[in-house]
């Protein structure tokens, strides 16, 4: 059965496929917004097999395998009542059976995007061109481990091979980002860049807070006794990370992220929590609030964007969080309604004029308008940033085929397609870099379709560049990178 | 004017012709959630006209009807200012005139699926070819009336018309299953089962409860003092629904279910409502919970399939309550946010690997997403169980084919479509079995695009199988049926 | 490059074609909810130029240009620091900076209706064929300020040329509607007519609430110093609306509008806020879900219809609004839920029977489905009016193609869209009239869709009268207008 990847995969019309091959196909990749492991590229990391370099660390891959009823000894190779640590070791029989697992998942995710993602790479890391089934798994595995062998599949030629030129990897304020240091001198063709990551100075609600806010301490070399010692640790944090090419800022917000306080109330709840004693979920909202507004002001003094992630909830499963910990494909969707903590957030920084460039990203699908028109209060600026505030694309559990187009769409009906900063992958594999091509191909068809149904002129010169834009220029520019 | 229903009827291209008529037209019919009630199938009773058979119970013909300024005495023929039941005598020429007044409503109908399961019906039961309208509605109501007359289109004939091999109907703990022991005897080719619908049991807040358990008390010839005592005649129940052919329980959820809450609390909560004290939404949901948990764990124990029903508002106009009573067409699709909720529910049950078999329907579509996720989180199992927490088919208000495309692409997007069980009705008709057509029809139709738009090879084998699972043996695998 | 307007646009059929261009293309326009000035109908006013005519008062395209990155000076007109009232004067050389920054933001609107809109308003108004880019602006710009300049394009007769019959305008009861009055007089073939929006006398939380009520009483000749004089002058100033033409009431709830509460307690907060105190949102709600039940009442029993729109989140940014004030383009969408609400204030009126017709426009699309099936509770009559309570045009943010589809096809799919009153504009713009005609040509795509893909006969009698009942007789018929 042949791979479904072809020249015109996903490009039903003329000028979609002109405008792909002639202007999105070569650009290279800025992924501005990744967990990669600055580590892993460093050592520039070899893989033993397909196994190890597609179920080693994807939640996406295990979730569907879970759906396919596979034991998690096939999923994450992890055999009931054993822990995570103790399974480092190959085997590669064992592998390989998680390998058949996956095969036959894939040929059962009809219409997922794993389908689509899992044959882009195939064929562009090994130009596999058949599809994966478990009838082709054993053929495809011996191949493609073959190939993994060798040097040029390297954490580092695998990112060449997808042409990717600039990496925003996530990390804590207190990170020495010793590996982007080393990278920086040792690897001149790929930029990687921290991004600042300050969700322990934020969670206040965690047991953990105390603690954290001591290593800041420690880190910085300052004594952390109240909130404007606080915010002067996480400035020097962040012009560190300046220093060290951080352009850019997340932030996950689950629980409620603004409530109207005053210092003094913010103030007290600082305090609580610096001596240990719980907060409530309200107290962690006032003080949530306050802080994630003077980062807000700091990221604009600075012309640090800053990304909001609005609305997982996470660990859903105690019972596998015990066995495997978080990250492990046990978080989803929540559903809480937050327009008007937005409102008062983004009013917040924007009142003294310190509103920094913002992309807030949906996880629920049904708050794109809000999300979409929330944007459109805080734009015009003396300094003509195009979509200075804008939405972020399709994000985790929207990151297929349909998401991709819905928030193309909204970008459409509510906004401005042409400033969108287009593509990440959000992803923790070095596999993962296709997406982009994925990405880039549903782009181009809707702008095709449209074209072909009358509704914009077929002025390729115009929509070509549009095209180059939203898949390179336009983030060069918002995040400010020098290339 | 020719009615719409041919051989291509929403099949618009070659693999979804042939994937349906193929693969899933011959299928017989597991129909796993519906309302018919099992006594009238027993009676094997025949219907006087199309108006008794159409217009006899059916809410969503009257929602229609009402829309289109219809008077009470043509929707539902009860006049102004008298009650339901002196209405049972059938008027033909009172009958007749309803009739005009629904093909006037089924003309005017256009999109409606009223409008397609309307001509599905006449033309799969009756062989009519023309469309219903006000011109055609006479001749249409002579030719059919007189088949119906036939002992050909008694109740029994009608489920054997289109091949109905299994139906759970929807019954209370504290029924008999009289009729359903019956027809186990009667009705060799046709398994009617019951369903395990405790709605009694949980609905703490209603004035109906003390009088409520004390009746199940009575059935089980037991004391309920207690909870303890309250689940030992809960599984009494059970185990006697499951001797009797049970295989799944049905819960609707409209109000708040699960604050977490300690036994003592709860069962507070369970001695104030059993002394007739009102509770609070907030004990209620305590209560709830709890005992929607323990409930869950029984099911495990004794795979039983889960089923949970949530976000309906009922009763929602009082006049016509008072008028005609529940299930008469004034529900509607309410909007509260529950994925904290939900996820502790199913945490709770997953904690000691006791969380059953789960279907989770959505009402309102905007929970979709957050819903198709939360089933992800619980998915993985020793037993190999595919798809074992899924989202449930497009239920109600959204059993229309922009509902079912928009539920089986979420079911691509961000799950596997291939382990679906599949289509129900939700009916209360007798005739409404051709809605199976219809959800495999628009099923295959979705297959053939993505294959068509080269997003999945054209492995008609393959396809052809999963289409037969979705449509048949999926269910009688997950709801454990020998047949 | 050639503008996209043409006889097919946005017609991707024959049945399309034929359904717009014999059915829907010439009927007048009934455009029964908008913010035009009467007072700028009576006086017959010109305009300037395109920037003034454009950009002097449609904050659509502002938001769009300053997603641009424009800055205020040439968005608005309004220099930092100066407020608006001191830019009243014409200064053409900075007007063309502005429709040169406008022409740009056009160009650059891929996908958004400003573009569709600005191009059937090229063609409508000044029979432009080529495209707005920053390359044809200047041409473009000659030649419709020639045209501006005569009197065929004053604002009667920019209606005119749209054949607009019914405008109804949204004033405020205080409002003595003496430019309705003249304008009955001298304007026989445009009928403009007054809506009755009383949102001074429902937002009791407002600081402003005192006064308004005050001069209610003044404007009236009564004393109000309690509830039934409250609605004693209500009363008579719907009854004065009445007499000038009134048919429809208009109502923006954007904080909680219904919450259970007796006679007294309501006449407490009433009291409360009349002597100057602030009064709580939960007492607010109380109070409007009080008034606005006795407001529908009087609305039922003179036949006028009620009008709800939903969901909005205003003046976002408090730095913009202290600079430009309301209605400036920093109002977006909200999420909260309020299906309980709004079925209990629906409930409260509809008990006596005095349920007005009433339109329920959603905001959010989340709501769709909520509002859609909401509706259909409250259906059915002895007046036999058809669609007596319905889903509002796609409104505001939603008022473009995919906006119009969703709402189109949620009246197919759970309602009946036979039975829709239609498009109106809501704007504010004089030039704003083609969007009848994108909404004609969407709707008739949309029904020819459906007839080509065989879901409904091919019956073009049938559906060229559905269609202009849509376009026009609907609206005649449930607004009770004598034309």
């Amino acid at each position: 059965m042949k791979n479904i990847i072809n020249d015109s995969f996903l490009l039903h019309n003329d000028i979609a496929y002109k405008l792909y091959h002639e202007h999105a196909a070569n650009l290279p990749i800025i992924d501005y917004h990744n967990h990669l492991n600055p580590y892993e590229i460093y050592m520039d990391k070899s893989y033993a097999n397909l196994t190890d370099v597609w179920l080693g660390g994807d939640h996406y891959k295990w979730r569907a395998m879970r759906a396919m009823g596979y034991s998690e000894e096939l999923v994450t190779g992890i055999s009931a009542y054993v822990t995570m640590e103790s399974t480092s070791e190959v085997n590669a029989e064992k592998d390989f059976k998680r390998f058949l697992a996956y095969a036959d998942t894939v040929q059962n995710s009809f219409g997922n995007p794993l389908y689509h993602w899992t044959h882009l790479e195939l064929k562009r890391y090994f130009d596999i061109d058949e599809a994966l089934d478990t009838e082709s798994a054993e053929d495809i595995w011996n191949r493609c481990n073959e190939l993994l062998g060798k040097q040029e599949y390297s954490t580092r030629n695998l990112l060449r091979m997808q042409n990717v030129k600039v990496l925003c990897t996530t990390d804590d304020p207190v990170d020495d980002l010793q590996w982007h240091q080393k990278l920086k001198e040792e690897l001149p063709d790929i930029s990687v860049r921290p991004s600042f990551r300050p969700g322990g100075v934020l969670d206040i609600e965690k047991s953990s807070f105390a603690e954290y806010i001591l290593r800041l301490a420690q880190v910085t070399g300052t004594d952390i006794n109240d909130l404007p010692e606080l915010l002067q640790a996480v400035k020097m944090r962040l012009e560190f990370f300046i220093e060290n090419g951080c352009r850019v800022s997340d932030h996950s917000l689950e629980l409620d992220f603004y409530r109207e306080a005053d210092y003094g109330e913010v103030s007290k709840v600082f305090d609580k929590a610096l001596s240990g004693e719980n907060v409530s979920l309200d107290e962690a909202a006032m003080y949530r609030g306050y802080v994630l507004t003077e980062l807000g002001k700091m990221y604009a003094d600075n012309d640090i964007v800053m990304q909001l992630h609005i609305g997982a909830i996470r660990n859903n499963s105690t019972r596998m969080f015990d066995r495997l910990g978080a990250d492990t494909g046990f978080d989803s969707i929540n559903d809480f309604n937050y327009a008007p903590q937005l409102s008062a957030l983004l009013n917040a920084m924007d009142r003294s004029d310190q509103l920094p460039k913002t992309i807030l990203y949906y996880l629920n699908p049904k708050d794109t308008a809000m999300l979409m028109t929330m944007a459109g209060n805080y734009q015009g600026n003396s300094k003509g940033i195009r979509g200075k505030v804008q939405l972020g694309s399709a994000w985790w559990f929207n990151d297929h085929k349909t998401g991709m187009e819905q928030q193309l769409q909204a970008l459409c009906d509510m906004g401005m397609l042409s400033n969108f900063v287009g593509m990440l992958t959000d992803s923790r594999s070095f596999l993962s870099f296709p997406r982009h091509e994925y990405f880039r191909r549903i782009l181009c068809n809707m702008i095709g379709e449209k074209v072909e149904a009358g509704e914009y002129p077929a002025d390729t010169d115009f929509l070509g560049q549009m095209v180059e834009n939203i898949c390179y220029y336009n983030a060069v520019k918002y995040f400010g990178l020098k290339i």
